[in-house]
């Protein structure tokens, strides 16, 4: 399973080149990581403001296939690639409005106490959330692979 | 050889969870590049805005290690890890001033007529920096083992 | 009459104060000024990209009257507060979750030929846009006042 | 006086018109800003991280008066422009390599202690460097007139 999370490319994410800025892609992950944990005790903001819990990345691969531009819409699929006790890879395809896949992304996140900046056990509702949405595949390959 | 570029962490880079959002490293990067390509004929912006050629990424590996926070500030040591003859990957060391190496990364570029967004031959200038900073162990190891 | 356009404050549009950046108000403006022009011949990805036409800011003020925080959601109205026959103001209130008024903007933009980068007259389907939704009070005072 | 911060348009501020987003000028007008507070006790992200002292912003005009590119290099001035107990009027010209100056701005702010967000009394080093950095015709003209 995978929730998916749909938006326009911002008239501000083309660079230079006239293309969407391949950092961008992070915030185009975090958004639907977002859209994944919204259903949180609280939702996502109170987990990071409140219970001070969050997901700093540890690892991030990204494969880049074609090339994003002012006007496109993306639909962002984001599911649990591998869960482990304090930490998850969630994986992600960015397709565009005409069904290519533009990129892909593994995106290893260490579940931690924001305020001691330590790794921490996960929360019982952030793990039900990544059980729901593991993917099939899990662990057995690259997403893009 | 590595070319070295110094800056501080910029207020608005940190996000809700107090430290530097995961994307910005890309943002990092890119500045390292530029410096890194300074030297081509006309400059980096002058091959981009008038020859029209780029360097869109196809790959992204990043390993972090530690956070930054608002304050610190970084040097990015960028050299050349693989050179082929249509692309190359960049290889960067995130080193904080006290020197906690805090991200590594493989930055896979292609070589692009910006215009038609396709693959063209390396020029000669920008080949030449990419083999005047090729890494002594380039492509024997990933940038962070 | 004025355009709604809804959003969330993101993640990592929180800088190192807490607060979101004073200059992200600018982004939100332009995505609910993208949402104003959604109706134009073949909508506003295609005005930009294609008819070449656009709107660069000749002036900007910004009152801000509270701070907004990762997790708040913004409503952002739109509407035309002066209209030229090359340039116009559009007039923005930012709206929180709780019904306060965080901030009003005026936009002051003109009419251009983006290659030329040069002002033209404006074509008539952007203009129909901006009659409809013209303000009653629209020239006589400040929106923040 | 007034101190004067160098830096080049960056590749991913140019958006999808070919020009630097309007919203970056906030972003280099803060940077000037953190250049004028470096000599406060501590420096400017002790000021914010541990002294909590902040600056938000409660106004901003800015006038453009011409577009920047990718490959412009800009002289960023900031002064004082008014000098009140608890807030001041930064004003800041944004001057391109040729010599045009692109831009004015007049960012109002309020001194505040940033764990109540509530307006404090501005200490001494933080007024000392402002009154170092008054503009002679301070207050009684806007900075783009």
């Amino acid at each position: 399973m995978a929730v998916v999370h749909t938006r326009a490319v911002r008239f501000e994410e083309v660079d230079a080149a006239g293309i969407v800025f391949f950092g961008c892609y992070a915030n185009y992950a975090h958004e639907a990581m977002e859209v994944l944990f919204a259903g949180v005790e609280g939702g996502y903001p109170h987990l990071i403001n409140v219970r001070r819990v969050g997901f700093p990345a540890v690892g991030l691969e990204v494969s880049y296939q074609a090339p994003l531009r002012y006007g496109d819409v993306l639909q962002i699929e984001v599911a649990c690639g591998r869960l482990g006790n304090r930490s998850a890879d969630l994986v992600y395809r960015f397709v565009r409005q005409d069904q290519v896949c533009v990129a892909t992304m593994k995106h290893t996140v260490v579940v931690s106490d924001l305020d001691a900046m330590a790794s921490v056990q996960m929360p019982a509702d952030v793990r039900a959330i990544l059980e729901a949405n593991l993917q099939a595949s899990a662990g057995t390959s690259m997403p893009h692979q």
